[in-house]
């Protein structure tokens, strides 16, 4: 038996991973197996490693307590027995652990510390040049988002005909120069020209996703993983199961030690006509069996929903179903399913010929204020036609857009929330009303948001007792007017634009 | 006998009237009768006619065929037999006949000119003092709206708290000096001070609503008459069923005679709960009976629509039950009710305090546009804050809104359109496409409307035989782009705006 005693330290919530020499005389994915066993003072978890090519094995464990932990290795990579042990030090300042579901419809990291959702989506944006990576991390770490979503599979779409920086397993792909924006549509799915071997991950894929992760995490980004999705002309979508469970089960020994990942099953899994339901469950049977982190898990639709109710998901995660109405649901979706509720597709800000990417940053904006005094989260994205076809939506690198600003200004206002979240209010018909979510009483804290309503002042009434403190807030100008405190019947002049909030806070409870 | 021959000679769809000395012993509203039957080649009538103070007893008549008429007219009204002969003359220039229903979805004048309304809401302009009511009139004249809603009786609710020109009744308002903004709630429907004889009509209140029915048919402009209606702090709302069927028939022995009339059984039938179905029914089967130039029908809503199924309604006439929804609804209702859709109240242009009354003239422009492209027909309304509390949509006056001037250049659209009306076209998802409504094949007409979505271009294809003529329209800065003609597929690039449409004419149809 070899002792390990590298690298001795870890954070707590941080990646301690172990690497092994192995055999390699087989195929070393499929061949060989290794497990871990790390125990602590308060846990003792089971962990799958996996091969990382040169004959190398790794595991990789994220303690959930700090102390002194120690492994055991086994398995048949190799004749010889590690284990070891090391110290879980308390975690660094930004680091608050995973991201868990808190309150039944909201979020919090592990340590307490209150997650307000405000994520965009950027499908491939890990797969592109180094150059436009670098753009991408520096735009992020400007901006307003603390999640992102993106796909562990290259992507082939409208704007997305190039190939990626690195392909999942070893092989070749079909031939793209024959690719054109008219006739895409009919290499999707798995053409002729393809050449992999899905028993032999390419590692250097994986590898990169990595960094990519840890740097999202370095930026406080939570990293929410597409695992699979319809966008394919290299067959990755058209699996059989084996292959499918064999991806499954490296993907999570490879990432699920990384706190700020999420499990997004797929993207528009009714794109998917391939996978039944029995597929997705089965996935979702690896991943409840497989991560011992228990990071969130949902599954993103095209028309239907996917039954948000199933005890495995965590939190719906909503491509919009109607044109014109989506956020002004998030009351009803809560009522549905109990659970948080993200509407990770709304329609990106952008001016692309497609009905999904081209809505105003106003309209977008406006969707994420429905939402958030509804209690639920939308997100972002943005598709503008741009000289190269790069676009934040797929690709990253820079925003261009006029929501980002006010997404930043929305985050604001919900870092002062002074709970987990906010709850829609029983308001009146024509204002979204929220108060902060809590099992009991009256949190007397209150966001009235007026959307495209443009009132020149409304009345309030709470009771005839307390003062309020009165603020009117413009959402799209990123004002906040303080209008002293309030008492009784009182009236609250606006100045008629669209866009316009209020918030009250009874005096003595807040502000 | 006494014969008549005056005034001898009326144009088609004109009112002929009669007027004969009468008793006035008893009560001349309930215990005298007088009837007409007008006889001409195509067309023989019965009319009820009316008391019409001092003495006087009236029939009116709107002749549907030129040529010569005679009359003969009875009752208990006077012991003298009265009869008399006329000639219709055909119809002036500007003078089409009453409002039909055409094609199913869509409207026509009695003489087949096409009729695409674009109404506008007053609710008591003519009501107001002689000053406005003539300013209301000068609007008109310059503006796009060619059908306007409003009440026969005086109005009560919030900006409408002042005494109209005059009551439908002899007798005595309560003392509105009371009234506040705060309190008026309070006193609607029928609070103590009242003292009114629902017997005992005031003949000037209907006098002047004909005078202002006839300014308006002289303007081209349709009455859609509220014959009853919540808003009330006089009793009007709570008769009993006998003085209800007085008024009834009062209304239509007075009213129905001009041929710009329509009949709207109730604004917010759903707010008076006084009245059964029954009662709403009664109404209409008074309406069927005693109207024989059967004017339009319909009834509208507050939160509930009324059956619109029901044979004596001939449109839908409907308030929006959503606040972000309606006219993008209007294909729905029409598969539902098989009838022509009017969305007569999907929120007003201005920046009262009130949801309903509080979007923008863009918002407003665009609801207008997917009415009109889903083969519907929206309303206009505006309710800005106003000094002295004048505000359009109760009151008339001046418009003050960014929609008219829009709304003009959709009638100019609608006017261009050849056919009775535009029909929902299976488009995309992302766009309201339009034809021209017809019951068998393509009429090669087709529009497509962005609404708030901003593509930089979209590709069409409709065959590769013929040319299309490709217009690129601004709906918000009424600008009407030609862009020639295309063939095949073909790429039209737009200027990535909100509110823009395309519209295509196959050469040799149109254009």
């Amino acid at each position: 038996m070899t002792d390990f005693s590298y690298p001795a330290r870890v954070e707590r919530w941080g990646v301690f991973e172990v690497s092994c020499p192995g055999l390699t005389g087989k195929t070393p994915f499929t061949d060989y197996t290794i497990q871990g066993v790390f125990t602590g003072k308060n846990e003792t978890l089971r962990i799958d490693g996996f091969y990382d090519g040169n004959g190398t094995y790794k595991l990789r464990f994220m303690p959930s307590f700090t102390g002194d932990y120690a492994f055991e290795v086994s398995g048949s990579f190799s004749d010889t027995a590690y284990s070891g042990h090391f110290r879980v030090e308390p975690a660094g300042r930004d680091n608050h652990g995973p991201v868990r579901v808190a309150n039944t419809f909201h979020f919090a990291y592990e340590d307490g510390a209150p997650y307000y959702p405000l994520g965009t989506t950027c499908y491939v944006w890990e797969l592109q040049s180094d150059e436009l990576q670098k753009q991408t991390l520096e735009t992020l770490k400007k901006g307003p988002f603390n999640k992102i979503r993106f796909c562990i599979f290259p992507k082939h779409y409208d704007y997305n005909l190039k190939e990626p920086r690195s392909y999942p397993y070893s092989g070749k792909p079909m031939d793209s120069s024959v690719l054109t924006k008219e006739n895409f549509l009919r290499y999707m799915g798995n053409p002729p020209g393809n050449e992999w071997d899905f028993k032999c991950f390419n590692v250097e894929h994986f590898q990169h996703i990595e960094k990519c992760i840890a740097a999202l995490g370095d930026l406080g980004i939570e990293a929410d993983l597409i695992v699979m999705h319809p966008y394919d002309r290299w067959g990755f979508s058209m699996m059989d199961a084996e292959c499918d469970d064999l991806y499954w089960k490296y993907v999570i020994a490879r990432f699920a030690a990384y706190r700020n990942v999420w499990w997004s099953l797929d993207n528009e899994y009714d794109l998917m006509p391939q996978k039944k339901t029995g597929d997705w469950e089965r996935y979702a049977s690896i991943l409840r069996e497989k991560d011992p982190y228990k990071h969130l898990r949902s599954i993103h639709n095209c028309r239907s929903f996917y039954d948000y109710s199933r005890p495995w998901i965590t939190h719906c995660c909503i491509q919009r179903q109607d044109l014109y109405k989506c956020a002004e649901l998030v009351q009803e979706y809560r009522e549905r399913y109990g659970k948080p509720v993200v509407l990770d597709e709304i329609a990106y800000e952008g001016n692309i010929q497609h009905g999904w990417g081209n809505i105003s940053g106003q309209e977008l904006t406006r969707r994420f204020w429905e939402a958030a005094c509804r209690g639920g989260y939308a997100g972002h994205g943005e598709t503008f036609t741009h000289p190269g076809d790069i676009l934040w939506w797929s690709h990253g690198g820079e925003l261009h857009g006029e929501s980002p600003a006010r997404l930043a200004f929305l985050r604001r206002m919900l870092n002062e929330t002074p709970g987990l979240g906010l709850a829609p209010m029983r308001g009146n018909w024509d204002e979204t009303a929220a108060a902060v979510e809590q099992p009991f009483g009256d949190s007397g804290y209150y966001l009235f948001y007026y959307s495209f309503m443009r009132p020149a002042f409304r009345d309030f009434h709470f009771d005839n007792k307390n003062e309020y403190h009165v603020e009117v807030i413009d959402t799209w100008n990123m004002t906040i007017e303080d209008r002293g405190y309030c008492k009784g019947t009182f009236r609250v002049a606006l100045p008629g634009r669209e866009y316009m909030a209020v918030r009250i806070r009874r005096k003595g409870n807040h502000g």
